[in-house]
């Protein structure tokens, strides 16, 4: 493994003394700041007890825009082709981003915290700054900032049971991509049934540093008797459930039907939107490649950190984005782009990976 | 030395396969990029090293966004409190780019490519989404996007010597902070007297990936009389030199005057940018605090990767944002803040290190 040279402009955050004194070994790099991904066990470790019990993880790294102000859903509707119009205090809301060419600049979870007030919860990149040039340019009343909100993922099947014990039996009518509040410590704390796995789980937005150490703590002490474990997004478990990840899986250069979400695109209705139009000539046309699971190889695969070219027919006809060998499937899986002759369920493919090494597979329907 | 977890979303660049080869052993992220920043020698050894010879760095990185059109020139102006109405092609131009509050959003050179046609070689943060933004709020008539760019540095007192030997001796004629253009294996290729280091030097700006191991093969195997060596922006050399980095001693909660940027501002014209009015208020009022040099201690300093405050006369007066061991003045050296009433030159202080251990010293102006 390559290291990773500290400096303070890779932001630690207030969990990151606690995830140390736990065993982190390796981070990733997400808004500029540090998320955990590896500790003493292995991935498959990992996923196996991801699906049984339940992980505490630090997405502190899922940095809040918030936008704040008369104007705040216009801007919002602005940003992205999903209606936002019947959103209602306590909802999340799954919403991509596009620019005028309708590529996708980042795929966050909207909250609505209060008639005029709203985070958007963000993958990496700096969705901020966009926000700060439109209402600039557009003269919006709006206040653009990114708030001391610092996330904490309770991931797992057992995570209802734990928070509940811990936080109040409201947790649990706490509905999918709903909100509520719980007390952490005396202060009023956001708390969401969401999180980028597919076993359940909720997500607490810590608002402020003041209260992080007394949060872990709580959930780590509890947690035990629920065999609780430091985690963080698995990628075989997020490639198996068809979770894609900004960055890997699309970047600017792709539009929202190549990754699937069609269906959070109003392209009828009467709302304005950046790269409405460029978006509806997309859709009039036909997209030429489409996001695919695959599964493929019968050792694992090596990390994956250039796209590794699909061949169908002797042909180059996709690439590879993210993969690992699945444990429970006894092969690997693996999430990338196909072209459009070659996009159909059950195709077979060739799979050049890393290493130079040839695989052969299957596209496959998520979850794999 | 903690790991990072490779994904595709933490780009490779062109050059990403040759340090391999030469043994890189660490990176950090830049722009969703790997910048190299570790090898096989010590950072001591590389900084003397670089005083003497020359390096050649990867910094690719340092992404360009591109704004081309009839409106490119009012657009970055929107952007920047630097008066950039008398650029002209071939010049390099640093320019603080700020929000609404007159926060920094990143410091960029700027290049003038054509009379409707700049890049930005931003630091850390997504000038691109700002940019796009704005365009789009203002109905600028731009393109703005990121082009497949991918810079070299060439840095150290030999580089001249170097370069010109390989791309002839209009290299030598490059003035500082200009640039021209070279011929690398066919194709037109920018190079600019610059880089992120106080020994002299030069930044290619390959554009496309097809000439990268043409151009890198070239510098290595011509550099070899020379003494060539991988490096990466030292962390001794440029906290001595007094080079700032965003996200490190500046983010957007500093303002341009706090990090010593007042030249570059334009208060009195008639130009228009974001947040000038607030940056006149900071202005009138004056800032509470400043960037500064400090020298301290008789051991080395462990690895900055969080503030270290500051006392004065007993009273917490500001932090550390930069620090590492100078070879050469037997000391630490460091970057960070430091509140109105002790600020002078000269000004002791003692330091509460990363490991919580006290280290006694001054406040120096740069070079250290």
């Amino acid at each position: 493994m390559n290291g990773l040279n500290m400096s303070i402009r890779l932001r630690r955050t207030p969990y990151t003394d606690r995830i140390e004194k736990l065993g982190v070994s390796g981070f990733s790099i997400v808004n500029h700041m540090l998320l955990p991904k590896a500790f003493q066990s292995t991935v498959e470790e990992d996923y196996w007890h991801l699906r049984e019990h339940v992980q505490i993880w630090d997405v502190s790294c899922q940095r809040q825009v918030e936008i704040q102000g008369p104007d705040a859903q216009r801007l919002i509707q602005l940003m992205t082709p999903r209606n936002i119009g019947d959103i209602a205090i306590g909802d999340c809301l799954y919403i991509p981003l596009i620019d005028e060419n309708a590529g996708l600049i980042n795929d966050p979870v909207l909250l609505k915290l209060s008639e005029d007030k709203y985070w958007l919860s963000i993958a990496d990149s700096d969705v901020l700054l966009f926000a700060k040039g439109l209402a600039f340019g557009r003269k919006l009343d709006v206040k653009v900032n990114e708030p001391d909100v610092y996330p904490l993922a309770v991931q797992g099947p057992k995570a209802e049971k734990l928070l509940t014990e811990i936080f109040g039996p409201h947790v649990k009518n706490i509905k999918f991509f709903k909100f509520d509040w719980i007390d952490v410590n005396g202060s009023s704390q956001l708390i969401a049934r969401s999180g980028y796995s597919r076993q359940g789980g909720f997500e607490i937005y810590l608002k402020g540093k003041a209260h992080a150490n007394f949060l872990w703590d709580i959930i780590w002490k509890k947690g035990q008797s629920y065999q609780i474990a430091p985690g963080c997004p698995n990628l075989i478990e997020r490639i198996e459930g068809g979770l894609f990840s900004y960055g890997n899986e699309m970047t600017i250069a792709n539009n929202p039907f190549e990754i699937g979400l069609e269906k959070f695109c109003d392209l009828d209705g009467p709302i304005e939107y950046i790269g409405k139009s460029k978006l509806l000539d997309i859709h009039k046309n036909g997209v030429q490649k489409i996001i695919r699971g695959f599964v493929f190889g019968e050792t694992p695969c090596p990390n994956c950190s250039k796209p590794w070219r699909v061949y169908a027919n002797g042909k180059a006809v996709g690439n590879i984005t993210s993969a690992i060998w699945s444990p429970r499937l006894k092969a690997n899986v693996a999430q990338g782009m196909v072209d459009k002759d070659y996009w159909n369920i059950g195709q077979n493919v060739k799979i050049e990976v890393q290493d130079g090494s040839e695989m052969i597979g299957t596209i496959k329907d998520f979850p794999l």
